[in-house]
């Protein structure tokens, strides 16, 4: 998608260095990062310069990539698998997408191996391109049937960031969006600002003023009262987790509008690749919930009057916090699943008619 | 209630100034600041140097005070009153104490008319402090009834500021956690910062730290997992319009945690003073819904690593916001009212059986 008006991916490869758009320094900065070793990317992804359940994954795969690069060594390929898998707990992406590699570079000799990971990294890439456009062709449907019972601007509500910047391109949630918008049908989106990172205003908003939708930033306890007030058309969310059952681990504080959403009768739906999709736990209190730093919420960054980035300290010095980063939004909250094989319930049944 | 172990209230009169402490400033800053006129009562209210339903009454009470010093004279007055309703909008205490302040002026003569209007506005504020202090003694016996089956720190949640802070002294929310803790009962509060001004970890959390009680901030997205742990036995919140059918206008954002509530069986009361009670409306839909300038979410103010107070820009420079500032709980989702009578049913049974 677009940024400055010229096209992006959020990684590429450029002569064996892997390219990122540093996403902590938007919007007020937009920086090309390069990553050489493994290490850069196991930091990338924890410092959250990446983020997003597909783009994590295709980070670890292009990180292992690096991996051989800098040591074409069975046993430091393995230590960098489990650095890779150790760096985020909660996206079942990154576990999946350095499974698939390796697996397909077990047995390789060490003269093929650099290709081979490479191709398939790059496969991982193009298929979750593939798989977003998907579900914005599906979801697309969605949308077009709101407006034209409606006749009016489609007011969609999401959480979080998981637009293209989450993803390779199109993003989940945001691709029926984009794909409704170029269609010429008329959206609004209300954008929870998503604390403490503030991804849903720094990188929602920003990627769709960039693509020119029309959007408004809220706070995450404005919601409410918007769908009390018959301002919200539908909910589109995304998902670092989906558990077989339905259930929906995505950020903090996607349950609320769930909740928010069933009171008032407005359809809440969930986009995600299957990649997403674990097939192995049946109880969501097995999901590892990530905690994170607390200073992410007692510190917020932004820029001075002089256009300078600077942080400063929110929170009374004494206090403590806390800084849980995914809830679990449960399958009886959500109205459908938005996947690249087509729209199912939220249950093992729904699912299970799509991909297995 | 205590700052830096001294005891103060919010607002107090000493040779016909009235002293506020400035809560924009805090926990930063601790400033007191003279109000001398009546301008200054209302700018006060709307810049919300002074903010919290009780606070806000009686800070318009004592405007009026100002008013009559300033100029004693009865169209004088009758703007004046007219101002301070205009100020904010949501808070029905405003209205109630001017109101009360006008028919207890109304046909005064103006040699008798500052010492009465003084006088009024003193037992607004001693009646304020003894209606959250039985809020306290009323509520306490909730609290006292989870530790006594727990055997554990009781773990309460709260929205915004409905501490001390937002009243003359005690609070509403809080009474009854500090009159837990002064009983001492272990309690714990979990403090959502209550995103556009962040009144819960600015005021709630600072308040709660300088009377030694523990307590968490957490986003505003965070309640709902705390609740599917189980880490929260109940929540108390304040309100700024309580309708007579039990319905609850407070802080944005209550009626999503009051809706998690609900869906993990942990029981959510409110607190407050029978001043909040707005017997006239009687759908929540004609309350009006205060909307504030966007410039309270798209920047926001803390101190710099040379502690001195700094503002920055959060969010992307083209990016649109809105900014309300309450919702509606629904009387369906609110286990009881604590009142300085009693706790009752949220419902016009209930609030009958306790006032009319």
């Amino acid at each position: 998608m677009q940024i400055n008006g010229k096209v992006y991916r959020t990684i590429w490869v450029e002569n064996n260095i892997v390219k990122i758009i540093d996403q902590t320094k938007l919007p007020h900065q937009f920086i090309i990062k390069d990553l050489k070793t493994v290490k850069d990317s196991i930091n990338a992804i924890k410092t959250m310069e990446v983020r997003g359940a597909p783009l994590i994954g295709a980070t670890a795969a292009y990180g292992l990539v690096l991996s051989i690069i800098e040591k074409n060594d069975q046993s430091f390929l393995k230590r960098s698998s489990e650095d890779l898998i150790a760096s985020r707990p909660t996206a079942i992406n990154l576990k999946w997408a350095i499974d698939r590699m390796m697996k397909k570079l077990s047995g390789i000799n060490s003269n093929e191996i650099l290709k081979i990971a490479l191709e398939e990294a790059k496969k991982i890439v193009e298929e979750d391109v593939k798989f977003c456009k998907n579900i914005g062709v599906n979801g697309l449907r969605i949308i077009e049937g709101i407006a034209n019972k409606k006749k009016d601007t489609v007011n969609i509500l999401t959480h979080c960031n998981a637009g293209w910047l989450a993803t390779i391109d199109w993003g989940t949630a945001t691709s029926p969006i984009y794909h409704a918008h170029q269609k010429g049908i008329k959206v609004h989106v209300w954008v929870d600002e998503t604390r403490p990172r503030n991804q849903g205003a720094n990188l929602t908003s920003y990627e769709l003023n960039e693509e020119g939708i029309p959007n408004t930033i809220i706070t995450d306890n404005t919601g409410g009262i918007l769908m009390q007030r018959g301002q919200v058309d539908m909910c589109i969310v995304g998902t670092d987790r989906t558990l077989s059952n339905g259930d929906v681990c995505n950020k903090i504080g996607t349950y609320l509008k769930a909740l928010s959403a069933k009171d008032n009768n407005v359809p809440f739906y969930v986009a995600l690749p299957s990649s997403t999709i674990d097939w192995s736990i049946k109880d969501h209190k097995q999901i590892p919930i990530e905690e994170r730093n607390s200073e992410e919420l007692s510190h917020v960054e932004g820029v001075d009057e002089n256009n300078k980035i600077k942080k400063v300290r929110i929170y009374p010095q004494k206090s403590k916090s806390l800084n849980l980063a995914f809830d679990v939004t449960p399958a009886k909250l959500v109205t459908g699943l938005i996947t690249e094989k087509g729209i199912c319930e939220a249950s093992e049944k729904g699912l299970k008619g799509l991909f297995k």
